[in-house]
């Protein structure tokens, strides 16, 4: 069902599209992370429309916990509870297990972990992931992984990987077998695997080679931006994309700022997903195309601009900086909602600018002066 | 330049319709509560257009702290600072001077107090309301008034409102003053005068005469819903409205329910307001015409049904009872905006049924059909 078209290549620079039983994902993209089930600061599934959202990204761990998978699937499956007809990722907890979860014990089988909202004792390993990704019914389900801290050491890192490599197999198998039984939310739900091995060349490489040879609907690389310098993680692409699948998508987890994007792309990334625009818009961190600005400065009390001359979000279409500075310094949720928004909108509307530098061959000079734009810094 | 034409009578109940600068308002009308130029909640003024509203209501004292008046007029006036073209009332600050502030001290001139934001010693009269509300450049100002606790005695009452008067009459110079001066963002701006009188009947019919005779643009009716019982309330409009100009409008201010409204609406009231439905939606108690439901019931886990069936709104429109249950669970933002955008919506709608009822003479059936739903009970 799912097909990865390459439209165009420039250098190791993809420009791929991807048919999906919940529509056409045009990519280099960005997806929108709405972890619950809703993206932070009061943003709707209309809103998403609005601001050119592809794909939305959920959390198969937090939507375990609360409501509960199994409410989803009874509710019809997560597209049908968001109200969402567009494609949906949902990653597959590894990460969370490993960053938010507490007392966790990891077993060939999988990992025991308390809850962060109820503390109660809940075990997952690749079954149950995947399990828990089949009732939400999403259109890409991830593969169960162990996210080892980047720092760790070569041994560590090593025999994770391999565990990795196993719970792979099980995950494909699961998948497999719940695609085909009755009754399943979305029985063409497509699977990615994820690829691992800190920051170690030849872990990365074996891990993508082994992977690659499983014949997924798409491939991941994980474990990035946990700590190491954007040098390393660049370092790291490019040396592991080149043994993963061209006819298929790859994914850089939790990446990046607007520059990481570019440079990503530039070595063959097709899919992203990062919390820093509505993390930095809940603080009044605004991105331009001329760097961030901070709306809660002084500076913009009086400031009758829209936040970026000639931005087409819903924001900056109707209202100026000193009013969302006004609404962020007296606390109103009103500041969030039109902050997200701006931020959000900036990162869809980068990956399509992007897209359309890819199509006519000039992506080179693009993320050039993109990334010139952005270092000139903010002097208004 | 304003006009209140009363299209129709039904018993006491009126249905006009008022021609200000900024559009005509269709009566009885409820307006949108946006304290600090911005609805709670995340709803835009974008959003309001969507609900069904008519006029948003702003605070002058808010806004004459945060951001300050004068910043508003500098950028254009609330109008333009909002991005709202449609009417806005402000009211005087008088209700939150004598509510919100700390430490005041009434003379003749007017009251000094503390702010609540920092403290900080401001003086407000007659005339420093309405130069913050000719600032401000809102289609109505409010007259400045003082607001008597419901039980106060009768000495105070009868003292504190000669005061309001003679407090009127300054209002009504200044707004001229700034009506005719130069570069005054709005100089058709209208003015409201505020009866009061606690809950004495001959109190509130002598001041109701006086102030009826400084021809003003419309008339408030203040100092109810603050203590005293519904049925005092509902004597007190009985006794009062017959003394205010039939061929202007008459503002019940802070009112209210559902059934408060429909019971003053068949007492002669043109204009409302009230923070109840968008409190309440904070809380996640949400109107439907069958009485509240508390959204955060376990009933509502699994009910895929809209808050209310055949409701109109942009939540019941795209999302189930079980998405805002969970949403609001999980404390996410986009819990309040679902809420307070059913709530307001629902309280528009039922102006707008109120008024049909009024322009097709069926107002006293459709006042007992709705009220007898409403204390049916929620059931389901």
């Amino acid at each position: 069902m799912a097909r990865y078209t390459l439209l165009k290549t420039e250098g190791t620079a993809k420009r791929g599209q991807y048919e999906t039983v919940h529509g056409l994902i045009q990519t280099p993209v960005f997806m929108n992370v709405g972890t619950a089930a809703a993206i932070k600061g009061a943003v709707s599934t209309l809103d998403l429309e609005t601001i050119g959202c592809q794909v939305e990204l959920s959390n198969t761990y937090h939507l375990h916990v609360r409501p509960g998978d199994e409410i989803i699937k009874e509710l019809g499956g997560l597209h049908h509870f968001m109200n969402w007809e567009r494609p949906i990722l949902t990653d597959s907890g590894g990460f969370q297990v490993f960053s938010l979860a507490s007392l966790r014990k990891i077993k060939e089988e999988g990992v025991t972990f308390h809850s962060h909202v109820d503390g109660r004792v809940i075990f997952m390993g690749p079954e149950e992931s995947i399990q828990i990704q089949s009732n939400l019914g999403s259109t890409i389900a991830m593969a169960f992984d162990e996210c080892p801290p980047a720092l760790a050491a070569r041994e560590y890192v090593q025999a994770s990987v391999d565990r990795t490599t196993r719970w792979l197999g099980r995950c494909k198998d699961k998948l497999n077998e719940l695609n085909n039984a009755e009754g399943t939310v979305n029985p063409d739900q497509l699977l990615f695997g994820i690829n691992q091995g800190a920051v170690y060349d030849d872990i990365r490489i074996e891990h993508a080679k082994a992977i690659a040879d499983m014949n997924l609907d798409g491939y991941a690389i994980g474990g990035l931006a946990v700590g190491e310098s954007h040098e390393q993680m660049y370092h790291i692409l490019e040396k592991t994309i080149p043994f993963l699948p061209k006819d298929k998508p790859t994914y850089l987890m939790g990446v990046g700022t607007p520059i990481n994007i570019l440079e990503a792309v530039e070595r063959g990334v097709d899919f992203f997903d990062c919390v820093y625009p509505s993390r930095n818009a809940r603080h009044g961190h605004l991105y331009t195309r001329r760097g961030r600005i901070n709306i809660k400065n002084a500076c913009y009390a009086k400031d009758d601009r829209p936040i970026e001359e000639g931005c087409n979000c819903p924001t900056c279409r109707r209202y100026s900086r000193a009013y969302i500075r006004h609404l962020m310094v007296s606390g109103e949720m009103l500041a969030m909602r039109l902050c997200v928004l701006h931020n959000l909108y900036f990162y869809n509307k980068l990956m399509e600018d992007i897209r359309s530098a890819l199509d006519e061959g000039r992506f080179a000079e693009f993320k050039k002066d993109t990334i010139s734009g952005i270092e000139s810094g903010f002097t208004e």
